[in-house]
């Protein structure tokens, strides 16, 4: 049985919507102070101690703990109240912070990114309190500046790093596989970014009179970066593959049964052709196979009509993704000494390393994950797909690193919800459903969490994703 | 016996000098013209009939013919009056527009580039006059836009063209092997330039949602130009080397005697490592086989930092030095069926050509280059070096299309003469030389085209340059 969302939450809901917080655009940030402030209000009537924090540049960070249950396990439930920017003539049917209901849908920015699938669990949290004590502590934290990459986030979690302690870390800022079909995202690629360069002479030389005696830096750079991947996908670098272990067999059963197909994955991102290692499927590759990617190449002169040089000097800037136990650090090494042993002598190579992120695990069977999926399965009456992402979210590292904390991504959003787009779209349904899924999940990870709250700690929920991993 | 230059042949030629005749400055409109003016008062007050050719936009032409010789071949005499910008704070010892000498050698902008080589003739040719009617027909034509590309010197060839007839066209805007070492030019690589472009999806795309299963431009693009080369520079593009002949068996036997190693050679470019097609020398590879360079390379993101994208597109441009009897549109079509055979399906190919010029060679016994053999022997007390060029020199090409004449490149400037840089200097003794060279040459150039100058016409000298070629 879900309670339907009432009127009054709705208005809550479009008058959060209604204040444009744009965290891009400098001359809002009266409205993102505004729209934190919402926020602190909201949590503050529902029962929370809540404040605004300082950043010392940015907007301030809503932070809110519902009051302490002793020897409970504490979640910490992030979120963000920043939007994308958006303006009518983007293609907007009409005004973005106007909210409307169309077909049961919320338009307006924000609805589902993210100001929606927060306000979710602002509705449960509120209705929870109503009935009484938590089962677990909870604290809530809010960005006001995901969207542009949270640049004071890092820093504010290090100085308040006792008091925002957890063994969870929640969020809903990712989709669901379709409408009423809910999903866990278990995994994350890590990356790896370089850059390369190669300096054949001091300068750039005419083609007509050293043509056939200097060699051409751009043709190097070539041959070595076209050595690194065989021309299907599969990389060719030595070590680089070595000992990577497959998805729990749990997850490759859910992403078989995944409404997806190559062909119109392909077709949507407008690609003209796909490629991949043989053996494994699209999605294994995209989720669970590690990447070479050229993401740009330069070198010599690139204007109009020609210039007849031989090029000194190339670059080219890289990244890989990184899956299981790959280590961003390990990887440059690797591709370092992949490219040395096939330079030729004399030419000047230097890869260098940019930054890099761990990529992401979780095993199906990891104690917060079989709360999770309990929680889910019980506020949306169907199990959870159990997914990945491709990419890399910046915050779950930030949280694993600065707060030794795991990250639960419990998306409620639609695959087509347009985020970042115009009219983007959150169901009302998905704003009941998460609201009583947050209740369901409080629930549920305090039942797992407290019976042996000594063994759940940081270090020891590591523990046990690496051995259940190898499932 | 050489004749001394006088010291009236001295201030003119500083004269000259002095007038800061810079084609690329669009300041320098009236310099120009007061260059020619000088030229052509100079050519007048020698005998020669001369006057200012208008070319409809740029600076005029100086066109000057010496009194008629009936039944005798007609030599054109190509020079350029305009020079390359230069500054003090270049790095010149003084005014690079105040001629000076020191250590025998004129210190100038323009000394040897081209109004010294240029000067030397001027003077030969005054004498000559002086001692009355010249062997043979001698026209003189100077350009005032050699140094920006001569935009205007083809529509106005082809308006002259009745005018500007001749058995061959005589050219001293090169170098000579060293001081006092006079040297032929006897080839010139033809060019192929190309652009080629990847594409492989609409846009680039997220690497982390799609890498995988979406292919990368650059890496295709990387990859189909790595193959078209071995490491070592051979050229792997099929039917491309098919049938080219060696140099004559003359031409190889000077190029052994030449002042010139590789090592020198590699370091003067301030290059790091050399390279090259295995079986040929060094000169070989420069001036008589073709090359394949990547002249420019741009796909993705270049800036600061990184990008993590997949490119949709890559793009190359590609220039080919060419030799003997290759034509750049057939070896333009040989490049896109060589790329084309190696493309993935599905990836989107186009390769443009843009442009080109035929190669250019002469054999050593080809009748313009015995009579010049002789004169520069006579002139400079040694044999001439036969060497060749490894770049492409357009005005060639305009001559033989539009006049069908050959041309006779016979250089008077040092290696190290510093034409386009500072400090550019012109020795005194070359000025003699050639002053002295310019009398012989008209007398063995009449000697040889006389007999049988029905046998000389640009037609018949290509079929003899055919034929001894094979050589």
């Amino acid at each position: 049985m879900m309670d339907p969302i009432a009127d009054c939450d709705l208005q809550d809901f479009f008058a959060w919507l209604r204040i444009p917080s744009v965290s891009a655009d400098p001359a809002r940030g009266g409205d993102l102070h505004r729209a934190a402030a919402w926020a602190a209000e909201y949590l503050a009537t529902s029962g929370m101690h809540s404040r605004l924090e300082d950043t010392a540049g940015g907007p301030p960070l809503v932070v809110a703990h519902a009051p302490k249950v002793a020897r409970a396990p504490t979640i910490l439930l992030y979120g963000h109240y920043d939007v994308q920017p958006a303006v009518v003539t983007d293609g907007w049917t009409g005004d973005p912070f106007e909210p409307r209901i169309i077909d049961g849908m919320v338009v307006a920015r924000g609805a589902t990114d993210n100001k929606g699938q927060i306000f979710a669990h602002l509705i449960g949290l509120r209705r929870a309190l109503a009935r009484g004590p938590l089962p677990l502590n909870l604290t809530v934290l809010l960005d006001g500046e995901e969207e542009v990459g949270s640049p004071h986030l890092r820093a504010t979690l290090r100085r308040l790093r006792e008091e925002l302690q957890c063994e969870a870390v929640l969020i809903s800022d990712t989709s669901m596989v379709g409408p009423g079909w809910p999903s866990l995202c278990l995994g994350l690629r890590g990356i790896c970014c370089l850059e390369v360069h190669v300096v054949t002479a001091e300068a750039d030389v005419h083609s007509g009179m050293f043509g056939g005696v200097l060699p051409n830096a751009a043709e190097i750079l070539c041959r070595l970066l076209a050595e690194a991947r065989d021309p299907d996908g599969s990389i060719r670098i030595s070590g680089l593959l070595d000992g990577l272990s497959s998805p729990h067999p749990e997850e490759l059963a859910s992403w078989a049964t995944l409404p997806w197909n190559e062909e119109s994955f392909v077709a949507a991102a407008r690609g003209r052709t796909s490629h991949g290692e043989p053996g494994y499927g699209a999605l294994e590759r995209l989720w669970s196979r590690p990447t070479f990617e050229i993401n740009g190449f330069t070198s010599g002169y690139q204007g109009p009509g020609s210039k007849t040089i031989i090029p000194a000097a190339a670059s080219a800037k890289l990244s890989l993704r990184l899956v299981d136990t790959q280590q961003p650090e390990e990887i440059a090494r690797k591709v370092e000494t992949f490219l040395r042993a096939r330079c030729p002598s004399g030419v000047r190579l230097s890869v260098d390393y940019d930054h890099g992120a761990l990529p992401y695990v979780l095993s199906p069977q990891h104690p917060l994950l079989l709360a999770a999926r309990r929680a889910l399965a019980g506020a949306f009456g169907r199990p959870a797909a159990l997914v990945r992402e491709g990419l890399s979210i910046p915050i779950v590292a930030l949280f694993r690193r600065e707060l030794r904390a795991d990250t639960l991504l419990v998306g409620l959003g639609l695959p087509d919800s347009r985020a970042h787009g115009p009219d983007e779209t959150f169901p009302l349904e998905h704003l009941a459903a998460g609201a009583n899924l947050h209740a369901r999940l409080l629930g549920e990870l305090a039942r797992e969490l407290t019976p042996n709250l000594s063994q759940v700690s940081g270090a020891a929920m590591r523990h046990d994703f690496l051995i259940t991993k190898k499932h």
